[in-house]
């Protein structure tokens, strides 16, 4: 069975987005400031990343059979235009399915009852693949749940001052990871990977 | 003339210190965790550190003629016993010089007046070397101020939920760094140096 990690982009001091969803210009630049091509789900979308960090990104979609999405950023996003870009199914974690939407759908599976089923969901579409987690309070909720064997940091060189913490709420805390056993430098960012000690 | 730096051992959600000043038995723990003694001018305290991280220390403490701390961290630490261990001038920045204390003594100067006068103290203090710079709401005003060259990150694999920011109430975000310049990889600890961007 694959892993669970969680993982995002974030300033040194600790935010996924700045205040007012701020700062993606900044948190996302090393996803497009190298030579390397890289196709999303998307058509209209691609990535042009330094080798180093296309290296990065195509191993975790390599890992990577569904992930576990909050609903703030699937209403934000605007369900990515119908497929994460990814192209793996992605469940979405919600207090109720959205109008129009249905349940289980060819892309999207929405779970209302919590954060342990949404996580069974995905480990059920991943099959022997792993599954990737959101940050923000959905990755705290998973972290006190005992759920997260790996965070992933793609630390960028920016101070945002205010806005979305990668952790809020942990109830847990302090929890202890081991690492970083991987530290990739790329250009506005370096990918770390730790493993959350047990 | 050296440049301003400021520097601290962090927590990978940000945190210098954990709720009610907790966690340092984490944040610190590089400091006592290899088998290189580090002496410190006080003689009851010496480090063992990593032959990583004490080359790391050295190079900080050759390049640190005087620091400047906030008033807070004085008193926590019972103003380290008399003398920071760094051996070097301090300047502690103070609504009020604490009773008992002279204004400029042989370790520590009292500068009641900001954080510019608190540096330009301290970059007389240091001489051709550099100085030092809490962290915390300090570092962000010095930040703001446009004071820093470069920000030193010890950054340690624990999760501490909540507790002192190393960067609070910036009032100049986003602020732009470059690098890691340099990344040192100890136990329990990376070492991440950034210039900040002009």
């Amino acid at each position: 069975m694959g892993k669970v990690y969680t993982g995002a982009s974030m300033s040194i001091d600790g935010y996924v987005a700045g205040p007012q969803e701020s700062g993606f210009e900044h948190l996302f630049a090393w996803y497009t400031n190298g030579d390397v091509e890289l196709p999303t789900a998307n058509p209209e979308m691609t990535f042009r990343a330094t080798p180093q960090s296309a290296k990065h990104w195509r191993e975790i979609v390599g890992m990577t059979g569904a992930l576990v999405v909050g609903r703030h950023l699937w209403d934000f996003t605007n369900a990515w235009g119908g497929q994460h870009p990814m192209g793996v199914p992605t469940v979405v974690l919600t207090h109720t399915v959205p109008d129009g939407w249905k349940q289980e759908g060819e892309w999207f599976t929405f779970v209302t009852t919590g954060i342990e089923d949404a996580v069974a969901k995905a480990r059920e579409l991943a099959g022997e693949k792993g599954v990737g987690l959101n940050s923000g309070r959905m990755a705290s909720q998973a972290l006190d749940a005992g759920l997260v064997d790996e965070v992933w940091i793609d630390l960028v060189p920016v101070l945002l001052g205010a806005g979305t913490p990668f952790f809020s709420g942990l109830g847990t805390a302090p929890v202890l990871l081991d690492g970083p056993y991987d530290v990739v430098a790329g250009d506005r960012v370096t990918h770390l990977r730790y493993r959350v000690r047990r």
